[in-house]
């Protein structure tokens, strides 16, 4: 039988030089891609959504977004959002969450569409908030896109923090209205997701006034356009909020309330209710508020897989097509991947991009397994899933932004054009870092949790058994780090094992520095301040552990022995390179000594070695396709230079030879300089 | 005599909690000003300036740049260009480098200019390579501005790697006329600033062939527009490259030569010389090629310092308007700058700002130093310089990206707003990172200089007198570090010695690493790859001893009192910050331990604290105005919100209240839904 390519993703007609590192698998690509999308089933599907797609014209963008104008984009994303809902039905199965994702995001692309609040937040906040008469009144025209809505909580002044937002929401019993208002320029609703434009409905979280006292911040149902103009309703100021770093695609919005009245029952009342009269009913349990928060942020670390992962693609294909340089003299231009430096700003992306996509299914499966336990009202590992989603979500969004600026610096001068594609990833990836929960706040939310588990580790024990990922914390360290005691294993443990001291011994010094601030008289707010920076370090510490055990019980798990080969090399390459991260913390205390680190080190461009031949074949088992990359840089084919050439020429500036107020300006400062120097 | 401000920047009607920091000071703002700006007189002409240009509104922009598109906001800046250069005899010394840079910033901005390559780059690249004649011919012409030039090296398949680019001059002695010509796709000329539209001339570097030989890059100035009509001339393919990160008021160009003839004479011919028959002529002397290249390293690390005050101005500054949660209960909302974490993002940027500044003002003095040197035929110096510009260019830059970015995440939700003005900063500085020599690439040049020294110390000594920032590595390290050992002092010699001890370990361990491959029969080049992150390692450590030292002498030199006193927190803050970022390699062999590191991080804590109350009077005292902030929330006066406001009304999507595709789309789609669902 002739020799079998294992790289499934040759064709004829791609670069050579590409072809050349493809033949190099050592694995089956697409055994891979099952491991990483799930099963074989799936990576069927997404190869025959994005076939879908690519056979109906009408689904792309008439020329690349690079270019167009914010009206532009917003147009043309509108115009492709409608034509996903149109053949949603054809191309996927609805019922599966990650084919409509797969189809939208290749159909949408990653900078916004009008309907993402909607479908995201608006309907999930009905569904948590509304009673059952609201419910059915709502509910099947929001599914239909009777009305676009969002969901407005952030003002201008005020972010995450409820309690302090300044929007009201003061009931009138005589006519049976709430009177919406915007006492203050701080109090504007500021950043909701297609509220600028596209909305006509929102949810407004606003702060519930009746008989003269404020009961706190309630969700209400509000219309704020009308249903046939569209203009803003009298009383209802609306916009949007001008262009960002990313997300230009989406129209987010500003809103403000000019004593505007709405009905009685606009007040979603599945929880708190207020009767005719203004009488104020609280909610009868305490809702479970921070779930979906919690779901959101586990779901944010799948999507930095993505981001990571795609940045990953473009930045190493591209470097076995780019040459520059000799290594030894006159033996030619060597491809820029086979430099030990750029193997070790790239090949660590592509570690970081697997642990975050197992850490994402890890979190999402945890989520759901809790909230399965929670409506059997066992509350128990819901502290554990708040701190595992804060922690990763902080450290994920960070590092994946550390991440895709390497992959957009080892592209060189390339990588800073929008042709790449690298710039759109990072500005949307970014704000990762930013949104639904700001990390610092984040890290700082853990160790909240860390803080309870030092307590408990220093009165003896845990007061509840803890979870998988906790039980580590009330353990005794090894006298002495074991790296570097096990070289041919390739079973991590004792490097996890070491992490963990460093989790441990950061969360107890943290501890007892609160401790003595407060035993010398410190308030315990203030001392909690004073210690922020050292707590802020255990939390990292404490996501490490669990990013390296989550990563290695996925490798452990995997069937296919040549997939399960190179998921070995990944995860050496990601432990090796944490260890030097946190070298300093292994050393601080002498539970490491420097030869370990050195020992980590070397297996770390050892290893990268031995990842080299397999980089591109790695990459190409993420599956991206091209339309999901857009990046002329790392192109599937390997054709770089000519489709650069021939993206900048399509581009809008170069629709004139002259720009047309060339004569006007340099044209007439030189002709006015040639007339002087003449005289 | 009542209590006088010592903090000038005060002003009637500005936000009270930014009036109450500015009480705050401890030191004349206007000294601090004048220490970083050179003079009192230096600081007095630049607010003459910042006065000049607003009171002269035809200098200013009709509305934000950030509303314009690429072609609107090229037509701005090429209006305002020429307005500069009409206004600078009245406005500015033109003899000063500093008037014209700092009038010309305020002016054009950041993004680039049609002007900024003929100044920065071809006026230069002529006076260097043309010979008396092509300069009498050509100079006053480029200074006149009869003419608008570019600089064309790089080529899309080729960046700085000179030998390798494609572009070839072939010599046809019938016409006496050079042959240029693009013979492949990868040979296209891409990247040169101004040349897409702007420039009609351009020093062009091509393979120089004459009588069948190739002799190498050599530059060449030609003509590539028509004069009248702007047309590219025939045989002369030119374009924009398209939308990139940054920079996009710069028409960045794409160029093409088919078979291009060009009189003989257009060769640059100060140096080499093709006669008339094609007998080629090599230089003289050989000429220095890369000291215009270290010029330009060394002013971008001043650049650096610029972008990372302004981003560290705008963070303080909002950090003192926004207030988000209570320290203590119901004790009020506190300023976001309150929290130890704030503190620990923002204050450690000022720090470097500040470092940032006095190395590029040393580098520059070095620089002119060294060239008077050279020119009396002493080059002793020249590598220093080489090895120095190289170092603080890649380090300035990848410290000022990610400071940046810390700056405007602790902006929260409104730092991804371009209102902020930071996502804008971070795009044009993070572009230093890969211009004018990728930092990579630098540090491996860097490194090449530090092997040479290790060579030198391992066979007994230096081969010339070391100069001042490389003598310590022939010095030999105390057997322990001494940090921690001198509490009370203003004095961080001992902790630069630890600095030191760290470049000098990791220099000579890569090189003994390099050593042992070779000995185990490696080729030296191969050897030399494969020790690269280990050298590269030893070159950010070699920097950070003359980042530290350069600083350090700055403080020193400071006369006033109260100035010296903030700057040693300044440096107290840089050092331990720094020692935080080396622990592990100060741990590693032993040579600090433990208790040490924690040291120097309680000391940062501290000194953190000590700087909060002068944290908005120092970023005050970088005097930057509010035109070249370009920031809503770094505004001087505080007040935020309001203007965040009046910012997104003003933006274009907000000219209609409803999109004019509104019901073609989403109105119709909602419409149709609700059709259905009557029926």
């Amino acid at each position: 039988m002739p020799h079998q390519n294992l790289n499934t993703y040759i064709c004829a007609g791609d670069h050579p030089d590409i072809t050349e590192e493809r033949k190099k698998a050592t694995f089956n690509t697409d055994n891979f891609a099952a491991t990483l999308w799930g099963t074989h089933e799936k990576l069927e599907r997404r190869r025959e959504i994005a076939k879908y797609v690519e056979e109906h014209p009408e689904l792309h963008d008439p020329y690349p977004t690079e270019f167009m104008d914010r009206q532009e984009s917003l147009e043309n994303v509108t115009r492709k959002t409608l034509l996903w809902m149109e053949h949603a039905e054809n191309a996927i199965d609805i019922s599966k969450q990650e084919e409509g994702f797969y189809f939208g995001t290749l159909i949408t692309g990653s900078q916004g569409h009008p309907l993402s609040i909607h479908l995201i937040m608006a309907i999930p906040a009905l569904m948590n908030n509304a009673d059952e008469e609201q419910l059915d009144e709502w509910l099947p025209k929001a599914i239909n896109r009777e009305f676009v809505a969002t969901y407005s909580q952030t003002e201008l002044g005020h972010g995450t923090n409820l309690s302090k937002l300044e929007t009201t929401a003061t009931y009138d019993p005589k006519t049976e209205e709430w009177i919406l208002d915007t006492p203050t320029v701080t109090a504007t609703k500021w950043w909701p997701g297609n509220l600028g434009k596209s909305a006509n409905y929102t949810v407004v979280m606003a702060q519930l006034i009746t008989h003269g006292k404020n009961y706190g911040a309630h969700p209400f149902f509000v219309q704020v356009r009308d249903e046939k103009t569209h203009q803003p309703l009298p009383g209802v100021i609306l916009g949007d909020i001008g262009p960002k770093f990313g997300m230009n695609a989406n129209d987010n919005g500003f809103m403000q309330f000019k004593k505007f009245r709405i009905p009685r029952r606009t007040m979603l009342m599945k929880n708190a209710q207020v009767l005719p009269d203004g009488t104020y009913k609280p909610p009868l349990h305490p809702k479970l508020g921070y779930s979906s928060m919690i779901f959101v942020r586990s779901a944010v670390v799948g999507l930095m897989s993505l981001y990571l992962g795609q940045a990953a693609t473009i930045a190493i294909r591209y470097s076995v097509i780019r040459r520059q340089g000799e290594i030894m003299p006159n033996a030619g231009e060597v491809k820029i991947l086979d430099y030990q430096t750029q193997q070790y700003r790239l090949i660590p992306q592509i570690a970081r991009a697997a642990a975050f996509r197992f850490a994402g299914i890890f979190a999402l499966e945890m989520y759901n397994t809790v909230i399965h336990e929670i409506s059997k009202g066992n509350m128990d590992a819901l502290a554990d899933l708040h701190a595992l989603a804060s922690g990763l979500k902080a450290v994920a969004t960070f590092q994946t932004a550390l991440g895709i600026e390497q992959c957009r610096f080892a592209c060189g001068g390339h990588g800073y054009s929008l042709a790449s594609g690298l710039p759109q990833i990072y500005s949307v990836a970014v704000g990762g870092c930013t949104y639904e929960g700001e990390n610092m706040v984040l890290l700082l939310q853990l160790a909240r949790y860390l803080r309870k588990r030092a307590i408990e580790i220093k009165s003896g024990g845990p007061k509840e058994k803890p979870t998988e990922l906790s039980e580590y914390l009330f353990k005794t360290s090894a006298k002495h780090s074991l790296i570097g005691t096990n070289v041919s294993s390739t079973n991590f443990e004792h490097v996890i094992e070491s992490f963990e001291h460093v989790a441990r011994r950061l969360t107890l010094f943290a501890h007892s520095k609160l401790e003595k601030l407060e035993q010398s008289g410190m308030e315990h707010e203030i001392a909690i301040n004073q210690t922020a920076v050292p707590w802020r370090r255990a939390s990292h510490a404490h996501t490490r552990v669990a990013l390296t055990r989550i990563f290695a019980h996925a490798v452990q798990r995997t069937t296919d022995i040549a997939v399960k080969e190179v998921l070995q090399d990944l995860i050496k390459l990601y432990i090796y390179y944490e260890v030097g991260e946190c070298a300093a913390e292994l050393l601080e205390d002498g539970f490491a000594d420097g030869h370990q680190i050195e020992f980590a080190k070397d297996q770390v461009l050892e290893v990268l070695e031995k990842l080299r031949p397999n980089a591109v074949s790695i990459v190409d088992s993420f599956d991206f396709n091209d339309r999901e990359l857009n990046s002329v840089l790392g192109r599937r084919d390997g054709n770089v230079y000519e489709n650069l050439l021939a993206w900048a020429k399509s581009s809008p500036l170069n629709k004139h030879d002259v720009m047309p107020f060339h004569h006007k300006y340099l044209g007439k400062m030189m002709e006015d300089a040639r007339e002087q120097s003449k005289m």
